[in-house]
């Protein structure tokens, strides 16, 4: 893996996935006077319209890799579910930051649990589930209620059922479709939390301040600072993002969501690493000193980490699905930032944009 | 003309020019989900980075405009040396924001002064200089020291020659190239401020705060909010901007630039009008709600114009020529934004970026 000194402006990053992460991190180099190079399988990919350069090639594609890399001074990628192996055989040409270890860590279940425990954190119990047997002695140790999820690859709820009792076992097996799967107990728990933050190439941490966060129908809502979470819950979670950070080596942004239990004095219990950009951390680009994009770019480049401390109270509204028809509304309040990412058919489920304000 | 009606996102905005200005405004509609597509005759334009779309042709070149104007909904320019004939030509296909008749009176040094003089403004004393008997006429009316300048197409200094005595006189106009020039008394001022603003299709004016501007070897070098000057003079300042922009029916952001002198509690004199977005507005990117180039594509769009409040004390920096170099510097201070236009090449004199702060 080519160890690159620190970009200069008029570099190049691509970035694997054109989705709107991609669309804003584009953006966000642009300022920086650094150009993007998107790559991703989707011919209409939101990312494309804001750079001059972009592949439509899968992510298997070789050849379209090795042209690709050829083209820029440094990789990074929007979302985790990136082949392993394509990031593998680019570290092979140009860097890539975060690179595949992070990446390979993000996309199990079961390794991000492992990790977290390792660090010392707390997290659900879980345990590994394959078979109907490996189910049953799981559940035996788990109890009921429990979800069973899919280890890879599942985003917004999807890949999971729900055990309220072990009647529903079977029904939960089936919805694995055959893949590898964890159960988890299930965690009474009083807020959702995370912790955004970035490690740049030489080792340095900045946390954005912790966000609470609101899901509806599995989708993120709406996310605001400063969250309800005392001084010492706090301290705790940046700890653990700091350490988990550094176990992977990692490099960018990165966020780690937590559940939040009030009792005792407060405790945060990990829940899920996303090794990129965060949707929880949309609030930055109106609410911080640096926006996550920004801050993304700047690690991804070599370059000092900017100041992630919060301007002041903010929130970020998702646009999601028919959400994203009431633009028009969002416009009309003249503090509120719309971010719009492009996307012109409006669906069900699809994450259309966003609203940020900062509040008081 | 077509009067369109408002803009959807996923909508493309032409926009004449493909600077810094360009690249910039097609980074705000970006953040809106509006396309840009830019049109300019330099090949290495910086706005082409930024966005998927761009025509390398003259702005002369009608079948290469009719083609621009069939890719978009509305059009606009980022700065005020586009033919008016490119204007008017695309006005019969497309709305343009703002229109021909804004860049009309911005193009003459003459039509600017009578307009502000028409609207009750103070302006330096003026005439019209075409030949040497124009000159020794306006001398004998205006005296010296005063300044003479190529009415048209003048910026940064450029086009201009100070007569301190009638000696000087042969030597200026011979500078001026034989071209249609204005002489200008000297206007003793304690400090230069600019009002940037926006009126938006509806007619509603935003103001941005009044900036103080410091100028080196005629270029700006910096600007600040809050600016040295008394509530009195800002409010005749901004007034003067509502009713300039009220009198070309101004769609868009636009500013105006004053000398400021501070005896007998203040007086603003209009030097300049630019209809554009202006580098005397850049700190609104980072220090108020919307910034100068998010408004101007919402007014272009025909949307309701942002919050322009203030967040706070705030300046801008102008990295002109050598001073580029020092990019890592502020990048080191993480309260620093550092914006780079992207243009490989530093040489002297050329606008390479700038840096916002918010101050105290």
């Amino acid at each position: 893996m080519p160890k690159a000194a620190a970009l200069s402006p008029g570099d190049t990053i691509g970035i694997l996935g054109g989705g709107q992460l991609g669309r804003m991190l584009a953006l966000a180099a642009a300022r920086l006077g650094l150009n993007c190079h998107i790559y991703a399988p989707e011919a209409d990919s939101p990312a494309f319209q804001v750079c001059a350069a972009h592949t439509v090639a899968a992510y298997t594609d070789q050849a379209a890799l090795a042209a690709f890399a050829a083209k820029v001074q440094a990789i990074t990628y929007e979302f985790e579910n990136v082949p392993v192996e394509t990031v593998r055989f680019l570290e092979g040409l140009k860097p890539v930051r975060p690179g595949a270890k992070a990446l390979e860590v993000a996309q199990d279940r079961l390794c991000e649990k492992d990790l977290a425990r390792s660090l010392g954190a707390r997290t659900a119990d879980y345990a590994r589930v394959s078979d109907a047997a490996s189910l049953n002695a799981a559940l035996a140790q788990i109890g009921t209620p429990a979800v069973l999820k899919t280890t890879r690859f599942g985003y917004d709820g999807k890949g999971q059922a729900k055990i309220m009792t072990p009647a529903d076992a079977p029904a939960a097996l089936k919805a694995m479709k055959g893949q590898e799967a964890i159960l988890e107990s299930f965690v009474s728990f009083d807020r959702e939390v995370s912790v955004v933050a970035a490690r740049g190439c030489d080792g340095a941490f900045a946390p954005f301040e912790v966000t609470e966060n609101e899901h509806r129908n599995h989708i993120l809502h709406r996310s605001s600072v400063p969250a309800n979470i005392s001084e010492a819950a706090a301290r705790d979670a940046i700890e653990i993002a700091r350490k988990i950070a550094g176990a992977l080596d990692y490099v960018g942004v990165f966020a780690v969501e937590f559940f939040l239990i009030d009792a005792q004095g407060g405790a945060v219990i990990v829940n899920e690493i996303a090794p990129r950009v965060h949707n929880s951390g949309h609030w930055t680009q109106d609410g911080a000193i640096t926006c996550q994009f920004e801050q993304h770019m700047r690690a991804v480049a070599g370059w000092p980490l900017g100041d992630a401390s919060s301007i002041g109270p903010a929130e970020m509204i998702n646009l999601v699905g028919p959400a994203a028809a009431h633009w028009r509304d969002y416009l009309k309040d003249g503090r509120a930032h719309l971010h719009l990412y492009g996307k012109r058919e409006i669906r069900e489920g699809r994450k259309m944009g966003h609203v940020n304000r900062l509040l008081g």
